[in-house]
């Protein structure tokens, strides 16, 4: 933290400043300048609010200054992590590709679409069994019946299963039939979720909260690493701005902003992040060129069909087209595509 | 929903769009125009995602119309809903003033906040014993004890009880000691736990999202609702804006934007919406002056010494201040405050 | 300007950057942590660009601390700044209440509407002579036509005109013809502009420009003043965001903000701030309440017939009202009201 | 327009939005629905202001449907356009890459930097001679003189020149002196300024405003092209938003949407975009990926001694291999690159 006084503070401002940083137990360090002096703060190990020396006479503003975050940090882990899931592994010289429906609707429709993109290359399936969704009176997913569908996915393919947790309950459900245990983007700042998370067995999929800033998002995942489960994949999903051409605004640079501060593998969901199904072939290849470890991509063979998110799930020709397209601008970032 | 063609669609591509509709077992109702034809779609009952025809040849765009919320919606119920909340109530012409500190540190803290707070009007006291908070490494309430300290805040002063909930445990908790369940803005979308308030016995207080547009905020409280639970408050704490003057940007021009669509009142929480402490009480007159059914105010007699949002919690002496000042504004917007 | 080093930077990579900051004639002031060190610098003048700092080994971030703006600060200046406009004055104890059309029609409309809000107390009269339009094929405005009508008005009410320059020729027009000068949200930095109206004999009143930050809004007017044009008062008027219920999202807190940064005062229009007729009023009574120095109002007497903006200019019957409630809750903030 | 009525709004109601409709010398095309009625709007010509109706007893809110844009949109001239400048092209198959420092500092460093982008690949050559400052104390670019370096660039290097106007002045000589007028995200909303681009001889890089939707910044293309300057070309540089790991937010998705509605080609500048050197070349090979027309890059050989803008400039061996991987990139999007 650096307080920041007003040009010509007087002596009795600066020092009260400096006693009132004592008084908490921490290290004030004056900065004299040419017109006004700074106070930087040293000795604060947790998130102690210095905030209140905002109010003391003479200062302008505290600013910030350390990151709270540690486990995820690449100061404490320099190199990638590399995440085991179910056979296959995200972060690593491999980019992940995450297919399937936005909900689990039928076996035969799960079969159907695993099938396809499969044999297109997916390395992993998606498909929710438990639906967050705006409306209470909509489809909400079929729970269990539907966790039971993507193990036979799983079983079928051999491809492990990605599927979203919405409460305690469901992410024991999630625990035991998945191999993959997302969160939801409303759900980035419910602590209490995180915390059951990193106590479960799973790797986790943190999707960004719709207005996280970057030092949220890591902390969100640092909930989830403080409680023992260091296995956490990011997700960019779009942000929410003032734009109205697409559902959300996908922030693609903060997959080099990841990459600079943490260790962990971010993907990328342009299914989400646009919301409309002519813009998703164009985003996914410009996420693999920034250099996201990975996609979730929403695939339905019957998307006017669809029982949620129809508008934004591409159909297996167009999934197969893309997946010829990122196989050759990965090389180019590095990275191979199954 | 409205589609609107492209101008000069041909009458095979409106045809199309027609039968589309159709098919979802939907009606359209062709508007010819002098440029463009738009169609609008009649039958529509829950949300069905018609998104997708926004991908057949000849159409601009899809327009949503309808709102999907009944229960809070001023069209089922024309008249202010007025809440009941222990012996006082929220929505009526007096206004409610919920004060105290942001979280229970001690029975002595919140019994001393308390006595001030209740001598200068406060109708409700506040206190948390659940912190939903950034970083898992900084104070996350007292919990259970914290719920007990509130139970004798109550017993000594006469003052109804609000606290937050974080999850399903900390709910049935919170319903047991508390005279009112507060639904934080992190879990304005956690669907689970709204569903669960839905189903407790106390009303509840909740809170709007950082980014929630309107539309999304009366649909929480509509999943709250639906589940049975009635008694409903919601409340303004600011929304995330590229603004960094302050916090958050407290937008009072949700408080009359709610109350044109809802029956249900609205409360501001200035401390939260600017997270500085000499903003709080110019917004807390600005909210009155907007005609909100009241107030949340953080105030701690030791801010410097707060174990979470000191910069934000305001002194008892300008809590006194501020509720002179509020009583005067209140009489302009035919209200009364205690 | 500080740099945050990482965790664990060698005593290299601290004295590598220390050495160029010394390079580019500052002065490093390094600050050992437990964790980390932290690097201030001094001797910065103008606005050297130390981001390039960032990409030096063992650096985490650069974070800006001093503030660029000078003749706006309330350091400079510690007393609020009373402006003349006219015979009237805007920033002194007297609310300014700019009242009038959003365009000058005919000679008719202005001098009906002007009759009216000059009788329920308008202090200044309003009304655009050039418009900026988002579209080209609208009304734009009859120029000098206009300001002539405005002249009038002023001749026969008494009341000081206050109207929009779009451009260096139309601000010599309104410099001769109107007695304040408006800057729109728009060309908030459009500096050309404002450096014109630095130079122009009659007062600015600069509005916030849709995305602009505190910063840049202050040091919009510090472009007027730096070139000798001292009068200048600010006006908040909504920011663009993701709410969708308003046509911008009205910030009144950047009033307490401004107030504690900047000598100058500041008005709200929350006409344009909300866009909505029946959110005028709640939000004119709020801004008052938040301590604004005055407002804007768009009154109209056929809004129904109105060329621009009808939508979001109340009736003069409306405004009587707001008048009357201004005026109860002015003497709250110890102000008074015509 | 579309006018969404109350459920259970009286037949009185609907024939009185209907008459006020009507005497707009508009046509009302009312849509009876299960709960309620929606009323549609014909004969809307220009962008007559309809929002009035939302006064009206039972109507709940005023839709826009049409877009207002003519020139700029597909509707109108469904191939795409190719832009000349100079000897090149701007929206064909081949790449524009438009490289160079952000300010023309000096003879010296012109021909310098230029030297390296055009062996690297540059079509076009970029540099500041009137620089839009956020401070009045910063360096404003050299104006005229550095106006004469670029054209001896053009003349050693074969590079057509392309520059910022910033007023009518500056505008006049730059169209003078340069192959393209730029207009920057500032002026974006700067009409008179559009307008005389719009008289120009040269083409218009038009950039995207900081919080310019996709209809505003098709609109400013409009006033441009109204004025009969058809050779302009759009450019996304970021937007604001909450997101401060960045210093604006690269909106890649709105090239596919610009694409959608208008045949004018696009280019990103992810310099601007990211205001972070080590950004760029990643969202640089993303904005290609996404079928960008072409990039805006900021090449620097000393970025450490820039006098502008340095943290976002890449030195010129970056260039050079960012030119190799968007070679590559390239032919997944069916393009070239020089």
């Amino acid at each position: 933290m650096l307080i920041v006084m007003r040009a010509h503070a007087t002596d009795e401002e600066i020092q009260r400043v400096c006693d009132a940083i004592k008084a908490m137990n921490l290290t004030p360090h004056a900065i004299p300048g040419a017109e006004r002096t700074a106070i930087g703060i040293t000795g604060n190990r947790g998130e102690i609010d210095v905030g209140v020396l905002e109010d003391l006479p003479g200062v302008v503003e505290a600013i910030p200054v350390s990151k709270p975050y540690k486990l995820v940090s690449r100061e404490i882990k320099p190199e990638n992590s590399i995440i085991s899931v179910g056979q296959t592994t995200i972060g690593g010289k491999s980019l992940a590709v995450v297919a399937g429906p936005c909900a689990v609707e039928s076996y035969d429709q799960a079969m159907t679409i695993a099938e396809r993109v499969k044999k297109s290359g997916a390395t992993l399936f998606r498909g929710g069994a438990y639906k967050p969704r705006t409306s209470p009176y909509t489809f909400q997913g079929h729970g269990v019946e539907g966790l039971k569908i993507l193990a036979k996915v799983r079983e079928k393919f051999d491809l492990p299963i990605v599927t979203e947790a919405i409460d305690e309950e469901s992410l024991a459900a999630v625990d035991e039939y998945a191999d993959m245990i997302q969160i939801g983007a409303r759900n980035m700042q419910n602590f209490s979720l995180l915390k059951r998370a990193g106590r479960a067995k799973k790797p986790v999929l943190l999707k960004r909260g719709m207005s996280a800033t970057l030092d949220e998002f890591l902390m969100a995942a640092e909930y989830i690493m403080s409680e023992g489960n260091y296995r956490v994949v990011l997700c960019e999903r779009g942000v929410r701005t003032f734009a109205d051409h697409t559902r959300n605004t996908l922030d693609l640079s903060v997959v080099p902003a990841v990459q600079r501060l943490s260790h962990l593998p971010i993907l990328v969901d342009p299914s989400h992040g646009t919301g409309r199904r002519d813009k998703i072939r164009p985003l996914s290849r410009a996420a693999v060129a920034a250099g996201a470890d990975g996609l979730l991509i929403e695939v339905h063979h019957q998307p006017d069909h669809a029982l949620s998110d129809g508008a934004q799930s591409i159909y297996p020709e167009e999934f197969d087209r893309l997946m010829l397209e990122i196989r050759q601008i990965a090389s180019v970032v590095d990275r191979v595509v199954n």
